[in-house]
C-alpha cells in the first residue's frame, strides 16, 4: 500500500483556508529567505509560494547565495519590524559561509513570526503540552499517519533515522509523547543494530538524504506486510526526485510506504501553512 | 566501579558559590512549593534547603497537600511578583487532585524564575543550542558522566528507560546532540527487545521508580565490565532509599554504576542550584 500525501493535503488545506478567512489581516504576507544555491531548496520554495496562492496568502522572497551574515540578520530584523510580514521562513540548508552562524540566524527571527519553531520557544512549550505545536516536517509525518489511521503508537516500536533539529529530535519527542518505544539512529549507528531494530519495528521514519539507504537488505525478514515506512529524505539528481528508500521495491514486499516525491513532501508544505495560522492565534 | 556523586557535587558547589558571590543580590531567595504528602519529596526538599545554606542562599517553603488549584496558582503569581524571590521550584509529583492541572501550574511560573525549565522555553532553546540549559536531573547525569570521563557518547549506544518531561525527554535530546544512538523505552516496551538493547548498549540510564527493574537477568551476557549504568530512580520504603537497579549485584559483575542514594541524587541538588545561577545570567 502506497501512502500518498494528496488526500492529507486536501484536509489540511481546507482547514488552513478557513483560518485564513477568519484570522489573516488584509495584506498579510509570508517572507521566505533562500540563502544558498541548493537546487532542492529552490524547488521546495517554489512549491511553498504556489501553495500560498491556493490558501489566499501573499509571499515575498529574499534570495541570495552570497549575502553576508550581517546582511541576513539585517534583513530578518527589517522583517521582524514590518507589521504586514506575519511569518518568516529561513530555508535550510544555508550557504557554507553562513552555516557557522545558523543558530544565531534562526534565533534572530522573532518568536511571533517563527513558523518553523526554530528559535525553540514553541517547540519547548510543546514538550510540556502548553501548545500543540510541532515543526512542519514531523507534523506532516504525524498528520499522514493519523490520516491513514496509523498514528496510534502506544506500545509500538519506532525507528527514527536522522537526528536533525527540524525532524529527528521533535519527531522522537512526539513519538515518546505517544508512548512508543523509540530508537534514534545516526550515521555512526552500527549496521547490525540498525538492521535488528528495523526488522523488529512497526514504524520506520527516515530523514537523512541518502538515496537507497533503506533497501530490503536492511530487513532480516523478507515480508514487510506489517510495517509502515515514511520517507522524509529528499534530493534532486538529474532532474529526478529521490528519497532515502527504495520505495517501489519495499512496497512490493508489502510495506505501507510513502512514495517519493508524492508522499510526505506535499504534506510538509501544507503543515507549514497550517502552522502559520496556528502561530497567529498563539501570540 | 561505583560512580559516587560526592566529588561531582564538590566541583559544582564551588562553581555555584562563586556565582552566588558575584551575581545574587542581597535578600534573594529560592521558593519551594510542596503540594503533596509524598515522603520522598519531603526528604528531597529538605536536602535542597540544606544545600541552599551551603551556597549562601535563602529559602522559603510553601507546604500543603490540600491546597486547591486556585490557591496554588495564586501563590505562584505572588512569588512571580516578589522581586526578592528569584527562583520558584514546584516539587513533583503533585497531590492527586492537582495532577490534571499540572501543565497549567508549571507554566504559571514566570520563565525568569523557572529553574526546572518546566514551562519549556529554555528547554526548547537548548534544543537549538541558544542556551546551555538542561533540567537539573539530566544535567546531573551528564555532569557525572563528564566528571568520570564517560560523557563522550559519539557513536555509542544508549538506552534511556523512562520518558518523563523532566528526565527521559531532555536526556534523549542531549544524547542525540552528543551523536549517540538512543533507545527510549517505557513500561510497554517488549521485554525481549529491552534485554537485547541493554545487552548491546554502552550506557543505560533508568528513571522510572521501579525497585529491582534492572537486575543481571536483563543482560544476555554475564560480564558487564564495559557498561555504564546510571540509576536515577528514587523511592523510600521502610526508611531505606532504593533505585531502579540491583546496583550491588550489577557492580560485582563489573558494571560502572551509581549507588543509591549516593550516586546521582546528591548531584541533582547541585545541578539544580547550578541552574539557578545560570538562569540569573540568562535574563
Amino acid at each position: 500500500m502506497l501512502l500518498y500525501g494528496k488526500p492529507v493535503v486536501k484536509t489540511l488545506r481546507d482547514q488552513t483556508r478557513e483560518r485564513v478567512k477568519t484570522h489573516a489581516p488584509h495584506g498579510a504576507y509570508v517572507a521566505f529567505l533562500l540563502c544558498s544555491d541548493d537546487v532542492a531548496s529552490r524547488v521546495y520554495i517554489k512549491k511553498k509560494c504556489a501553495y500560498a496562492t491556493l490558501v489566499w496568502l501573499e509571499t515575498s522572497l529574499y534570495e541570495s547565495s552570497s549575502a553576508t551574515y550581517e546582511e541576513v540578520i539585517f534583513h530578518i530584523h527589517t522583517l521582524n519590524q514590518d507589521p504586514c510580514c506575519l511569518w518568516i521562513i529561513v530555508q535550510l540548508p544555508l550557504a557554507d559561509h553562513l552555516r557557522p552562524h545558523q543558530a544565531q540566524i534562526l534565533s534572530a527571527v522573532t518568536p511571533q513570526k517563527d513558523v518553523d519553531g526554530l528559535n525553540g520557544d514553541l517547540f519547548g512549550q510543546h514538550l510540556v503540552w502548553v501548545h500543540d505545536f510541532l515543526p512542519a516536517t514531523p507534523k506532516a509525518v504525524f498528520a499522514l499517519l493519523d490520516y491513514y489511521q496509523l498514528g496510534d503508537l502506544m506500545g509500538k516500536q519506532v525507528v527514527m533515522i536522522g537526528q536533525s533539529n527540524l525532524m529527528g529530535k521533535p519527531f522522537v519527542l512526539e513519538a515518546m509523547a505517544r508512548r512508543a518505544t523509540v530508537v534514534s539512529t545516526n550515521s555512526r549507528t552500527d549496521t547490525d543494530f540498525l538492521r535488528f531494530c528495523c526488522s523488529q519495528s512497526d514504524l520506520i521514519v527516515t530523514a537523512v538524504g541518502v538515496p537507497q539507504l533503506l533497501t530490503p537488505a536492511l530487513f532480516e525478514d523478507g515480508s514487510l506486510s506489517w510495517k509502515v515506512i515514511i520517507d522524509v529524505g529528499y534530493g534532486i539528481k538529474n532532474g529526478k526526485a529521490y528519497g532515502d528508500t527504495d520505495w517501489e521495491w519495499l512496497s512490493r514486499l508489502g510495506a505501507h510506504i510513502t512514495p517519493v516525491p508524492w508522499g510526505i513532501w506535499p504534506v510538509t508544505v501544507a503543515t507549514l501553512f497550517h502552522n502559520l495560522l496556528l502561530l497567529s492565534t498563539l501570540y
